[in-house]
């Protein structure tokens, strides 16, 4: 599984300008084989069990697809300041559209574990739909900070 | 009641990179109390009477909601960008999201007179959501220019 | 007409801040008219040609309007920036909000000629609104980078 | 533009029986040009301004149809009551039919300034519908007494 | 048959004070059987025939019910002014309820027939519902000016 | 608890012209406390338990709002008349509002203590909202006769 | 009419096991003529009258599906333990189902004349339909004991 | 394919109490693969064609999934009871749950084939959802009587 | 706060019959003081730092209300049945009824904590609303089997 | 009955042009009493019986009126084309209009006993409605080919 | 205004074929201006008079757009027929697809005059939709029979 | 992957009656694989991005669906056709059935490759649903004329 959030159409995955990284916004589709992360299957074996798979079906055919797709978008956007030479503490300030806010625990859950200390300024709005299809959860938009000569 | 935007959940209420204050989305939520400010009784009463209050019960309850989460949001992002050691003027770009934009024309009217002068960048549009509940009716995301050793 | 995207309320159409270039969200709205871009007739007809007007009524009355409009909001775009002393591949950024995500093949089609070589970063979504009526079908934010003496 | 609430169907303006006026429901319709009211530019310019009209194309276009047809409404029954021998402070009672009760506001700003002193009972109510089309945001039934020789 | 308009529940059909007789709402309910008129099956034939039955089952079926209804209630109304001592040239002012605006059109046609020189003075919404059942598309209420010693 | 129906807005509790009363159309707020009629906690208890409080806690919150206003607005009505001199038996005509016809057996069960002897006329419909808010099931406009030198 | 619940299909009308007597879920349809009861109509005058029948059209049209379904659905669970060999009182649990909850009044006041001491144990739940048509308002599922040789 | 209805969350398949065995609700998920079935293709072809498989592509995509549950919940139900030493007769009564009712008649003649002789007590009513997700169509519960030395 | 899960309306809270115990539905309301659980405030600190209070107001604004009720009703559960002189453990059977099924993970990792070691057969299904009021998400019915002479 | 297809409206009930007969669109409408066949009630016991009656009162409740109409239907095509001199192996084309398409394999197991051979071109659609109202199910329009000296 | 139904996209206004004129489905749009047909407004007056023009502004909005479409359709027919050498009287078979079948006695009152003698054979069904636009009522499709020299 | 259109229930792909060939509707489903075509991975990859594929895992995922069906659908009718001693230009009639008219200029796009000359008469509606599941877009009938010895 490729961990970079490439993109999907005719848009550059980040930009550099000055001293900052701008992200596109990031969805969980896995952008080598253009398949949308739907649930606990479709992330690594050891992540799913540490962001709250239960093994119950009922209960994780509830929660998996939040849970999954909310680690698979700061996962990417980690991987992609990264690639642009920063870490996840550069990222400053997140923008995060839901299609369902009940799912906001969740992933709020799953953020603290990639922000484990100062967390990023954060705008939380619930959309009516995002690209590609009504599977996805969540887009998450960041940005960074990572000076030239510091 | 306490005027800065605090942060509702794991989230910096600002966070300052390079020559840029960037906040958090802020809505009407008083951060001690965690109360939704619901209407012109939730605001201080001088407030409520500068920026529209009839006295007539039926008018109120109806722009009431609107105008004080318009002013509260307001004032919270002037408190923040000044416990940042700035200023109301310097807010340069607001993104702007509301549940109904019928509410439109009342929150043009208390924004104005927060930027009496040059007004923001600006972007609105309509979300079908906001946190923590239904009840909150905008939610403003600003960013402010505040040039280290100008 | 006049092709500046002027703004249509108390807010700036843009505003430099260090080296970048925040523009307001932008839609498809003559400023000197005040009147909403409604299909192939209300851009020049060279253009209509050009993004695709196939001559045919049904066809053009269905996908006009997004063609119309995302040509006109993104021409409003590039002039703001050249007025503001740059150029359309200053633009590094794009938040685009969609009425209907349907129309995002059309958005995008008429997106590339204005981007021909390298891509802003770009974050879509559908929102339930936007100024100043439902015939609105996207609006576009976008930023730029101008350092001041590069 | 013809001021007096004349009839769209086989009614009659007003009646009047005994001491009484009993006016139809007025809606804001040219009788002459057969033209709904639909915002402020169909209304005269100083009125437009005088009821709120803020010449920002954003909140004028959500809150110019209610206030325009508000204003259009009020000021044909008072000629109508005119025309029947008395004055606007003759009318005693008013039905007001509202299609969306958010409206109340600002329909009471503008109403308030033909009642100056005196206000008539009143109900309010929202309806789903009101003749002749969906564009019709208020429909207003006054009552006046204008006792014959008294 | 019976004619007059009698309250179905605890109301009087009308009521006399001083020269006025104000007359409850009149829905299409034949008080002595309790049976609601839902097409020309339930009104005389020759009355059918002359308010448009067209004899052609589809039509029929589609504009039966409300040119029915219409007829039935305003033929009440005129009997029940008429057990009053009056006629229906005496009704001076009407009200009419209606399900479904788009009834207008048939209702205007029929009522025409009842007030063939002088109109009544006429206020027309639509409503959401209308006792007893969804089965009603009209409710009349009347008043009628009916001096006692003139 | 005030008993006499306040006006909210500006407008008159009632008008009297002639030999008439018109009343406004009363709803279930408590003009001094601007507090909305909410249930059997809202009224005095020997009158909840009059008008129908069973004391299970289930049954007790489906019908309590519907109770409790019917008897508020009605109770209303009788002290405005009284207080223009006259008595509930003035009272010859009822428009009543419903948010919802179902509560109509409801709102019969109370009127009918109010009435027990001679009925008002009386009018029935459904509308889709009243002021101030959605939490008002019923409004009742009443029209008293009262001769004044009788 | 017959009293007994017969089932509507292939499965038992109540089932003996141990001590115990397992009801099949009886809805108000009449075995015998395959016919849903509607209203007062469908159940005999006396029970109409003890029930709540006020003989008001509008009122009785409202509660009487409700009223005389409840009456209906418990007189068959009774005729039904009783062909059992037991009584009411042997009923110590029931499940029931209504179509729209705002009827648990109605219900909750005839069920206490069928349970006039102790009372069952209760399951009240709103589901979206039950067989064999909307018509239905109510189910119950009642379970007896009756010990074999007590 | 697995037959037995194993439990998909913590809970258990079944309990036995006395002489009674309580069975959960059964739905139609294969607990080995965790796979909801969902047409003629997963469940074995002879049952197929069967319980009603035409071999109609359009006629089978529309009655498959209903068919194919039926079966696979009675037949789960069959496989847990006999698992506890009974048999499919030992069933006594059953809820069964629907999320359309207009599949009712497809069940009932599966039903047929699993209960040849004496039915069991049944309750039917339709619900908004079941687990885990809106494939399900139907949940079972189904209590055996099995005295344990008879 | 009293624990026992006491009767709303005119039924039991439990049934004992021969070696069962059969509850009544239990919903998340206080019996002594007549208010529903909305959320982590409505019960006690400790428990809801326990079942999962996170201290962020917008986390826990949405998952506080079903962990509450969840609580709140299997703890009424417990009480019950060892008002009853059993305790959880002899629960055998439960049928779990919610508004959104998207709660079910909240609910059943709750659960967990009541069934330690074996775990209640189990039925679960989402209905369109229970009783008093909206604000209920989950009413539980428990049988428990309690042998008198074991 | 009557079962040739007669007009309800005014249009052919066929149209013979050259060696084609064009049927117009056929319903379920006894044409003699202008009655609606809405279940097995309306059609001969016998056939009934052949297409599907189980006798059960809810199973055929829910498949009686499409399984009904659908012979209904067919029926009166074959007697048309009959009275036209042809025979139903002549009919070579339907347009099959439905109300709802899951109903699809009830007519499909109908349509095969009146087309034992050879099956005619078909297309089948969902449509929004029929006339003359929402009972109806499903409209037919058939073509045959009729050779005038074959 | 040009009679004749021009395609309005790339498809034959009809098509003879051996002895039939087989017609392009026709809707309300005056193919030279590409402008809808909305009202009495966009017909000839004496036409408008001939087909239920009353004068009244109310009734002529409501009916209007379907009257003015019904004879637009019918004519373009009459003249693309006899454009391809033949007559109305030709027709013998029209497919008829509305937006709203209440609009049917309407448009059959039109047709009559259009078929004065022997009518089509005739299909009615209501669609979700039509081309290009939500304002289009009525679509027909006609077949005209024209032997060549047989 | 098989290019004729069979057909998916018991009906002919296709007739021939006189000179003419009448086609059964198709839709986009492949006979031998009983499979729906969803995108651009089920029709040829060559035919893909000739028929508008951009590579863009966005826009793909919208547009593709209607693309790769109309391709389809016009393909197996051409194949069909072809079949029975014709080819794709002596269909001279369409009628299109559509689930969303949006989709027009696409399909429309495509239609104009299978007829680069004369186009066919054409009727296009939007339907509600066709067979035999939601997922497809698309059906057509074609009818063509094939005289047998031209």
């Amino acid at each position: 599984m490729s961990d970079v959030a490439a993109p999907l159409a005719r848009y550059a995955a980040y930009r550099r300008v000055g001293d900052f990284i701008f992200l596109s916004g990031v969805i969980a589709v896995d952008p080598a084989q253009k398949k949308i992360v739907r649930g606990f299957d479709d992330i690594p074996d050891e992540i799913a069990d540490q962001i709250g798979r239960t093994g119950e079906f009922s209960s994780d055919m509830k929660q998996g697809p939040i849970l999954a797709q909310s680690w698979y978008v700061l996962n990417a956007i980690k991987h992609t300041v990264e690639s642009a030479g920063g870490q996840m503490s550069d990222v400053f300030k997140l923008v995060q559209y839901f299609k369902n806010l009940d799912h906001f625990p969740y992933f709020s859950r799953v953020r603290h574990t990639f922000f484990p200390e100062q967390s990023p300024a954060s705008t939380v709005v619930e959309v009516s739909g995002m690209m590609p299809s009504d599977d996805i959860l969540i887009e998450v938009e960041a940005t960074a900070y990572l000076p030239q000569h510091s």
